[in-house]
């Protein structure tokens, strides 16, 4: 793909334009997000074509990624990126890569959730949940007992569990999704938090 | 796994028993399944020690699975299960399996696309359908614009890349999601539709 | 390949048809298959255009599947499956996928060797069985002593180890044979032990 | 696999002690191959503990191997080397790799032969016939008309196709066979035809 | 390996002092690094145990990435971060990462190597130049004359192709160097040139 | 590649021809291969067109496998062919499996290097360092302290598995720039020391 193809008003290289006008309560949730965050995500922008898609998605990224969880936002935000790193998708490994440096107020973490989470400075919890991240991205039909037993040693719940299972899940939903659309990162993103 | 330990009240080898007693709107659903499908799909059982995780959960299944579409019920239950094959869910096939069994009335179009998808007998667009969705389970951040345009050529409207992308996603979710938490299918689906 | 291309007299892609006349011991063979198992299996069809091939064949079939062996009969269907999974092999999953299910009398146990081998309630025995055959399926070269210990260790003799290594051999080169000419299953399989 | 302790009186790491003595017949042929070969090949002394196994692996090698075939005795060595070579089988690379040697005439197509076919000089035939030698190695239920269509192309009969195949197939059975048992090559082999 | 452990005075986790004191020109070479670059590079100090070896690899590193040729220094650049990704190898992707963004002037081009090459908006010749770095870092030994017509196709002339080789084989050099030594790049690189 | 092509007066598939009188230490130094070996190896020759890349190169090579190191020669070699195996590269196979033959005075040793290191008789120090090597080789990214530890306690000090992770290094260059220019080995390799 090329960007200068991609910078129409599309933020895919699909043809699927925004409903026009948005309902209310949509055009609410774009306009907090262009004030909070300076943009509203192209992946937002993109799911925009039909309402119940868009709210389909909003309702499972913020339960998953923003909800009551054993996980912190930040352990979520870097199984984000290990999980996109694998799978090589720009656009999530370009805005989930900003928001590690944000929650975790280094560029160097999400530097290395990107290059190679084995380089990070992790204790053994954190090595434990993207050592798990990392082979059901890989190969989750050969998960055993075994893995489980590995996460509950190192502090985790079963619900803690279900979590990392779901956030590990989503990415690689999101992953293909934005990989076959070329959803591209609003540019805001790379320069956020360095 | 071993079946014999799974055998137990947990849909999952995760404990996390169901929210009891459940809201009456998830009990009619529940209800609803039983007398429609003869069980309640150990899916949604595994998602109901938290409500909000089964509402956001099936309600981006339905949209997916049952709304509105290009595509047809059947090639969105075929793309569900080569996708499932591929990562080996057991869960995933067994299910889905049933449903590829159930919508087309032919045992062999189900087992094809369990063992082999390029085994089945199937028209261009079909074909196109299931190498593009081979390829993003696969390889997605190699997808280019000809892949695309290789799906538009065999017939394929944006739109329905659109669903094609995203069931494909959702399977790569939930594939990880089944094997990670050792799902297991309800006994009933194998022998369904044979 | 297209099913409908495939329904000519030829069993295979190939154009090479059966001797005819057969010989009296080769025509009496395929009338007891007729008999005993409803079809002539079309691997044996494949192999008539020439009987030095097709007795080699049966031949070591024959002493593989069916002689005098520490492994039981579904044991060794098992890993037949098992390979042909790894493999992706169309007529010999459907083929000895069916003879799991004939003798083991349950539909569950034939498809989680098509669908993730993993899955099924296994004892140690045959999970070490299974391992192995899933090991020098796809890595043989880096078998090791320690890999013929563990199926000592699991209680199978030097003999019966030169028997897995065998059968998971034979369908390595059946499930070669049969996707490099197409060789598709008689329809009776599918629907046979359901 | 050590080769010191490999150096006892079995050929390969399993206890399967040869029937001691041989029937005649067997006798016999053993004496050719020590006449001929100054050796017996050490698979046929690993087979020797059954007779029955021995006999049906010599006749289907004999058949795939020496018997009448639109392909020439160095091209289906030249195919057994290649599949060896894929598969890293100590054994087969050794013993089939002096037979390159021996039929060719040249140290050097042997020598390619197992490092990496695409060195060698080939023509069209040869190129066509090991490259699918090497898919169907790799990647079998990815074949399709196309890949025998480039065959015939290149010249290659239904009947060649069949040939190619099983010889592909067979290597791809007794390379697990010699790896997963530790079977050991004859030292003659190493310096014979350099 | 965790940053903790590794912020000893050895830039690796091997322990090798550097010579001490150093020789006059080995200190003025450091001394211009410190001035130009505000660091000595660790990859530097890692080789400075042995003189010998420092010269050895500071001579061929300049002769590739600095000396007169068809590529630009930014085009080397993009090579080392393009193959320092598929090898994940950290030192590299930070360092060379930061000089994509010094010699291209935006944060975007240096991550677009690090995440995703395809991603990148890339002219032909670009596009061509980094298909054929992946291609011979994965899978050199299926290089053919194809391959490098493709790239004189693109505008390049043999000494470029030559050069394109180098630096992709120089890089898959220096990352296995840097993963098998742990070695870690200095933090100045992860906020430069953003 | 053919090599009837190849057989032109440049030793790769580039036209890239050698400075035209060498200087005199240059043609002095092919003199000496000339009469020590009985050839100048091509990879000299291929680099001759640019005498600092040709000085860089030998500097390099000679400081790795030439110079002082608790590694052996035939160690050094060792680890040349097996990682070379790995890569498929001809140029490198030929040329240093006659190396190892050279160096150990056996034909067996050189060919279990280039088939199946895994098949040879080594003690536990040289198992150590070529399953280190065959790891930095396929999966650099994911070397841990381990795998240093194991090293040392098979003997080796730290500045050895600098020199082993070096010498990996280095025919994971060399590998490349052969295979991506179709460096041929000079014939005479090929019965050497058998």
């Amino acid at each position: 793909m090329s960007r200068e193809d991609a910078r129409s008003d599309s933020p895919t290289a699909l043809d699927l334009p925004m409903v026009d006008p948005l309902p209310e309560t949509t055009q609410k949730y774009f306009d907090i997000c262009q004030e909070k965050l300076g943009m509203v995500p192209n992946v937002l922008k993109a799911h925009a074509f039909d309402l119940d898609k868009l709210n389909a998605f909003t309702a499972l990224y913020n339960d998953l990624m923003l909800a009551e969880s054993g996980l912190s936002k930040l352990e979520r935000e870097m199984i984000a990126v290990v999980v996109s790193s694998i799978n090589r998708c720009w656009y999530c490994q370009v805005a989930h890569g900003a928001a590690v440096r944000a929650l975790s107020g280094t560029s160097e973490l999400g530097e290395a959730m990107v290059m190679n989470w084995r380089a990070a400075t992790l204790d053994a919890r954190q090595t434990a949940m993207l050592a798990f991240a990392e082979k059901i991205t890989k190969a989750s039909s050969e998960t055993t007992e075994d893995d489980r037993q590995t996460l509950r040693d190192a502090g985790f719940t079963d619900r803690d569990i279900w979590d990392i299972a779901n956030v590990v899940g989503f990415f690689n939903m999101t992953n293909r999704v934005a990989s076959a659309t070329a959803m591209w990162p609003n540019e805001e993103y790379h320069a956020q938090f360095r």
